[in-house]
């Protein structure tokens, strides 16, 4: 048992926090300009990948990476304090390439990818090039059990015909989006096993019948990539654009969530210590009723208590990187819902706390902070509401209590 | 003690759901769709409030309204439950000329202005033909304590010199938008007491120097009245526009804020009534994992703590509507305080609740939920922080104590 | 609407108080020094009860007391501010003749007991001459669902053969026990509607075959009059024992629990009051690191969200006695579970606050607070457990969406 | 960074479980009889002790021991997992020569004992023959500010003349009690700086002029061990009984407290692992209205949300015992205070949730939730309060923040 990051991941901990501090951070303003009046900063974000792939801070995420393709094959437990440091600018992964969803399709094309489908659609996305989305999700379906999703994939010759609507599908607004990645019903035997009757498959963007009904804003804010509602009307791909098999659409899923999951929770992390750093900063600099607002015990609560649960989070997670890379994904389940379910809350929890030590500024778009709350309350739902995972924890506790009774 | 309502609170609560039903409801989406264009939907406006004007369902905030005045003269306990009804869609108060800061520049108006201040000013607003705002909080200091506030109020002869900035003024970008009344320092000898220094000016729309810096976006959203940064450089006004006499301004600034802030409050509970509906009719729509939501006893806890923290809130408010009506709202301080802090974390709570069990949707601008959990976050400082009331309310417990010991 | 206490109410609470002042805190050593050997002080109780009883301040619980029954045949609604001050000193109920289980029984036997039953033992327990018990919940079986009961009231001839075991029941080793009232299945018949199969029967202390297992500590303290574990062993009683019709035990048990549900809460809202005095005195006298304690924001934001937190609790329990009052024990049912619910849960919290002000100290038994917080946790079962009320409440909120939903 | 127990610590977490089990647990019944009559069981401690000693399982949680001195000399990274196991049933520790206050004696002793010192007090204290206290807190004071504290420790030529009146000294009636070591003024010298002025001497428990008030019962229990009220009245020892300097009290207090602290955490841990065990179990096996209570969504959100708390609590006990190997305990002060705060809260939280699910059993002495519960309250500031530790911790956040704002 050991605590200390490597000093591999030491270095790259210092080189990351350089290039922020030297070129992300000093472009936040433009970007923000930018994005305030919703267009993407191509340009921008395009100058700094090019300098992010030169310097070889690219592809962080990706542990199976072959030494053919650009990155760093860094192991889960490596990556994590580095999604950390990016997760301080929410805008930041993108600049290493290491940005969601394109992380996730990245992983599983990498993994279940015929070869004509890795030159077509993985090599651009390794080298960043083009964005992606994936389809899960259903605007009419309650959608944290994925048995109830609807849209269908029905095979027809050398084809397959996809029907329905899917929402939350972010980057189909960018300008560099090229495909989307969709989940859907291929086995329309009602006898069919109920988790092996959906399949993946790729629509790349021009498809006829594909159409970005709306983007959709999240807690009242429209990002620039976009999580959009999308209407698939008798939309036809050719065969080869399946994923893996006919019917593993669940295993493929599951594949994909876990290190999602856990590169969500450390951005999270990260923005949890800016949100304790301002507060912290803001503490110390305003006076009221003739004391600092550093002086007052329940801000100083506040302060140390976020700090334990940030700590706590950050271990938590560092543990789920670790099962990963050392027992597999699935081996990781409950780590993975566990902090999951921490970190979502947390970015909420410290950034309130923040917030109201700001007083009235805290409400506006002069600090992160009101982005970082409404976006920490989305997190609750991204990958899965916090309730299924917690249901899932319990389930394998209980599992495990039921083995005691029994012995 | 009595728990009901009294027959004529019923019955105006019954005229009032009517007229919501009728005429404000089905006019809703026609106001977001404007709204969403960030344009006030003045005809729409004119034409609601013309109708409630007459039949009488106008200006039910003001206690004190005199016979020849337009309006109802109800009691504060008796207006609350309208306002609960009002506060169930958040635009629907500015129809029945309830809406803030105009309430709280009305009551003010009325108790200190000068005749011809009420002529000018008051009547106007009283009829509905204009709107107003009041400019107390400053960007720069820590306005919850406001002996902090620096804006200048400088004696010229026969005007006032008003220089400063302030921000969070509702109303300046309306179209009808007619003044604002300003916060600030008028005495400036260092020796006066610190609770005597400050003066409320009035100063019109027009007058030269004064200018509306930036909209300010609240929690990431933009609304159609504005809450504005302002900006006042050697803004000059005739000596006739202070309110009430000079140095009286934390006193005015109390006798405002007591039914302000109960207002909110009401409104707030109306809020989180149509939340915890919205809650269970969700709940009862939607299965997973071969359940309905609504036979999750997780859910089902959260519905019952909704309604009992809903309850409790809405008896606190209309105690401090019966003490403000029988003893004054100097007296009623305490309550006032007590319902501030309660109603303002009570809506995010439920809402977030209530978002849980929606999913994703919960996040999006297809329900309310998204703009009621915001806006509760900024009810946490509008009328002032939690931890200003909450310091009130234990400097009074306290006292009694001591006097306990002293006993 | 009005939230001012009757001049009848506070005169009753000035004498109350008055009492409470003069004769009982006084004996509060003596009965404490008593207790900590586990013995009942009668005579100090008989010495108190007989002057409380002369004043007049007896048998307040009561509302349908008729003109020749010792008492006062107050209302809920009058009879709550009473209970809150008598609940100050845990065992000041006694006193007058107000204290649980008796009131209870007193109620059920005043409304259903035969005239024989009413002589025998409704009469020497108004009088004050004896004690008696409740047997409901049993060790074996999830008793907060009571269909679940197994306990037997088996006819046989002209007796009642009663089997099973029972615990918690309150003083059943009290000097002047006398009987306890047992709950048990009485229709065998399996196809009987599960509502209608139990029933109620006196069991008088020396019938062969009933038998005090144990006294049972809760949160490690014994009480004086004990909360035992009985058990039942062919005890024959007369058929003339039951109470009421046969198989009406549900009803019966339904229209007991309503009233001493809400007493148990004002009491406890009088506990809490206490909690919050001590935490505000001992607040002011104490300094660390420079300054008093009171000084703290944290401990200051402790004591305020304990004022409202009570005062909210104080309204509830009030509603739902006026509700009691005004429509019925029936129609009050989720009143008086929200009540239920939240004046168990605010004893802990209010004095677990105190504790924490009063450091090591308020571990404890120099202070009321360790008692009050072990006492407040074992409220949470003490008529029924929390879950089973916020089911309830929330089975309602539910049946009216549905309703809304069908219109 | 590696999250696995060495085989070494997995090895000794295999013998300890199994000794536990085969000897320590099935003694659990004699032991609790014992002390349910405040009886300590002498004979049969004893005998677990011998035994523990000969399987050379003994003075686990000393990394500084030398080779001739009795035990394992484990790192406090090891130690942990095994007082977690220990933990598990609260009297375990005293079978391994583990327990407090014992073990932070024997670290000071260790530390800082002169070599006669060492051989009449370190040396049976290592072998298990006698059992010591410490007396810091004082029932007068607010102790959590140390500086408070008023016992005098004069000199008077070669003796040291203790006055004053201390509390919660464990072991005080212990039968095999042989000293304690007192906390007091020893420098009256009103210009000494103030944590330079108290020092620490060893009285032996015949000592004239010492004497057991009382002993104090915690949360209303009583231990067989005691947590005893002191008199020091004109005590006097000879100079040879000062520990260390003069002076260097709370130099030898914070040396004394870092390891205590985390083993408290550890065991505490170990019996938030037992309630939630013991909650899973019960969940599993009883049931109402129909369904099995661990089908309950919500008692399954909380087994979830308990597994999810402990699993960072302990991560966060580990890594401040790694700090505390690796760096030192005064570099490890933060996260002590952190996992402090945690385990303590924590072992109420869990406890209290099981409580829950086992209704009323939970309130009794038939399971240890009840003795878990209250313990855990009575941890919240054995060690120092939340509060004070809170406050340490935002203080060095709040200094890290100030350097940042000065660069």
């Amino acid at each position: 048992m050991d605590f200390a990051y490597s000093p591999k991941v030491q270095e790259l901990q210092a080189r990351l926090r350089a290039f922020m501090q030297e070129h992300v951070i000093p472009a936040d303003k433009a970007w923000s300009e930018s994005a305030a009046k919703h267009i993407h900063p191509t340009a921008l974000i395009d100058g700094l990948k090019a300098r992010a792939k030169a310097e070889g801070l690219w592809n962080m995420f990706l542990p199976g990476l072959k030494s053919d393709e650009p990155g760093m094959a860094l192991s889960n437990l490596e990556f994590a304090p580095l999604a950390e440091i990016m997760g301080r600018l929410p805008w930041a992964a993108e600049v290493f390439n290491c940005s969601a969803p394109d992380t996730g399709n990245m992983e599983i094309l990498h993994r279940f990818a015929a070869p004509e489908q890795r030159r077509r659609w993985l090599v651009p996305l390794l080298e960043g090039r083009i964005r992606s989305g994936v389809s899960i999700t259903e605007p009419d379906e309650a959608s944290s059990d994925p048995t109830n999703l609807k849209t269908t994939i029905a095979r027809d010759g050398d084809h397959y015909v996809i029907n329905g609507r899917k929402w939350f599908t972010t980057n189909a607004i960018h300008p560099k989006f090229a495909f989307t990645i969709v989940f859907g019903v291929s086995n329309q035997d009602p006898m069919a096993p109920r988790h092996a009757r959906h399949s993946f498959v790729i629509v790349p963007k021009d498809t006829p019948g594909f159409r970005v009904v709306r983007d959709v804003a999240i807690m009242q804010h429209y990002s620039v990539e976009g999580h959009c509602e999308l209407e698939f009307k008798e939309v036809r791909v050719p065969v080869a654009n399946l994923l893996g098999d006919e019917g593993a659409g669940f295993a493929i899923m599951q594949a994909r969530l876990g290190p999602g999951r856990i590169h969500h929770c450390m951005r999270s992390i990260g923005q949890c210590e800016v949100a304790l750093e301002l507060m912290c900063e803001r503490a110390l600099s305003r006076s009221t009723f003739g004391a600092k607002l550093s002086d007052n015990a329940n801000i100083r609560d506040w302060i140390a208590e976020a700090r334990i649960e940030i700590d706590q989070a950050r271990l938590l997670n560092l543990k789920a990187a670790w099962v990963m890379d050392t027992k597999g994904t699935k081996a990781a389940q409950t780590e993975i819902s566990m902090i999951k379910v921490v970190a979502a809350r947390l970015q909420t929890k410290v950034t309130d706390r923040a917030m109201q030590v700001f007083g009235a500024r805290g409400l506006t778009s002069d600090t992160p902070l009101a982005y970082l709350w409404t976006w920490g309350r989305a997190l609750r739902f991204i990958d899965g509401p916090d309730e299924v995972h917690l249901r899932g924890i319990a389930r394998k506790e209980l599992k495990a209590a039921e083995a005691r009774r029994q012995a």
